[in-house]
């Protein structure tokens, strides 16, 4: 954890496992020197798992958000995560062992509006992967990429309160109109219907992690495979930018009820029969 | 151009043009001032078309690539691209008109062993662009990605020089071993069989931007269609490592026979040939 004074909670969670099987440590992956204190602080430097989890959201219009806020995404998202490898990787590969998972998202597989610079960092991401894992099959070491869709989670609600009240300074109003009227409503539509649990993400983490034959790619949410099969569908693009255009500008209000009713009918079993792979 | 003073070859390129209908400026894409002072400096801060061509390559193992030489390729691939967006794009918005072209790569689709980090510098950019277009396309503003594969330019003579000299501190034997004995070589087969001339990139640039529809996707080397068809057939991603970790390590021999055949057989005919799209 970065900071350990909020170790309540979990703690709880762990219960008769801490301080036997769980320990907690210090880590800031946007710093050198922790990640450096916090792997030496391990035994023998010894991994047989990393995951790398954490990471920070960004949404909102390009214009206005300042290059120097885009880079801290990029921090966490994409430097936190090769910080960590770096400190881990050469250690596996000489033990010709390991597992690296990186919790990528499915905006690492498609882009989606106001989300241009989050989806940056984890395609970003899948690319360094993508590249990664050949090398690492050499040395039996496995690399698999977690891609979640909408989860809820504190962050969520927080972030939908904060924007709503967002000023967008240096974006036209059409812009923020767009932003704030057309796509914040459906992207709260998506979430309720088709986010899940940080419980169903550990779940589907834990079989990747236990499979004889853990996958590269694992999207956690099946509902979203439409979404990729759209974009493979068609190398030219177009197919999805006017999908995703259409959807969102021309049928919003059909979305809307569409989701309603969709949140009615399956009462929460959509969300809970939707944990991935297989 | 970022220093002016180097402007002969490209003076020398434009004849008569030269004055008339080319200006040249200094611009910098790391500088937030630079990119200012440029587009300030053009009448009315008019853009019709903006090329964002800019940007540095990285190869080698990760292990023995500073976290810092690796931000400095996102500075410029990432950054100075998203730079020149916000400066430009406003305009373009309350224009109701423009088109913005991004040059990302074959390495923006699919990953290449060793080339983790300009890979995920690539793939980022892919992922802005999929997440903007969708909202420029509300604004009648066009974005197109162009995807090269292996370009010759002075800067790969002098990257294959400079790799096979390297020391790669940090990275362990094994892995030196087959970044200079077994991926180099079959890089320098690839470009030499399968690159393009910067003038061919051009071309194809030119053609998307005179389309009367512009496609969002361009591959410029219609040979790279089955490599990104062999990652979008397959979702769990597995198909793509194993087929390149089998085409790197147990065929190198093979390949490289292969493609020296291939070369001697098309007298470059091949590469003359392959300008896409269309």
């Amino acid at each position: 954890m970065r900071d350990l004074k909020r170790k309540d909670k979990l703690v709880e969670a762990a219960g008769d496992t801490y301080g036997k099987t769980l320990s907690l440590a210090v880590l800031d992956v946007c710093s050198d020197e922790s990640v450096q204190q916090c792997i030496n602080g391990i035994k023998d430097r010894h991994v047989d798992v990393l995951i790398n989890n954490a990471g920070i959201g960004l949404v909102g219009p390009v214009e206005s958000i300042p290059i120097e806020e885009m880079k801290k995404v990029f921090e966490t998202n994409v430097f936190g995560v090769i910080r960590m490898i770096k400190e881990v990787m050469p250690d596996m590969k000489r033990r010709r062992g390991g597992h690296i998972i990186v919790v990528s998202s499915v905006m690492g597989l498609q882009g989606v509006v106001f989300n241009d610079v989050y989806a940056a960092s984890k395609f970003a991401m899948e690319g360094f992967c993508e590249s990664l894992a050949v090398q690492l099959l050499k040395f039996n070491v496995t690399l698999s990429l977690i891609e979640p869709g909408p989860v809820h989670t504190e962050f969520e609600a927080k972030m939908i309160q904060e924007v709503k009240q967002r000023e967008c300074p240096g974006a036209d109003a059409d812009t923020v109109h767009y932003f704030k009227n057309v796509y914040l409503p459906s992207s709260i539509d998506i979430f309720e219907v088709l986010g899940q649990t940080p419980d169903d993400i550990a779940r589907c983490t834990k079989k990747v992690i236990e499979a004889s034959r853990p996958r590269f790619r694992n999207l956690t949410n099946p509902l979203y495979t439409p979404i990729v099969a759209l974009k493979y569908a068609d190398e030219t693009g177009g197919l999805s930018v006017h999908a995703f255009y259409h959807m969102l500008f021309n049928m919003g209000t059909l979305m809307h009820v569409s989701m309603t009713a969709m949140k009615y009918l399956t009462c929460g079993c959509l969300r809970s029969r939707t944990i991935s792979p297989n």
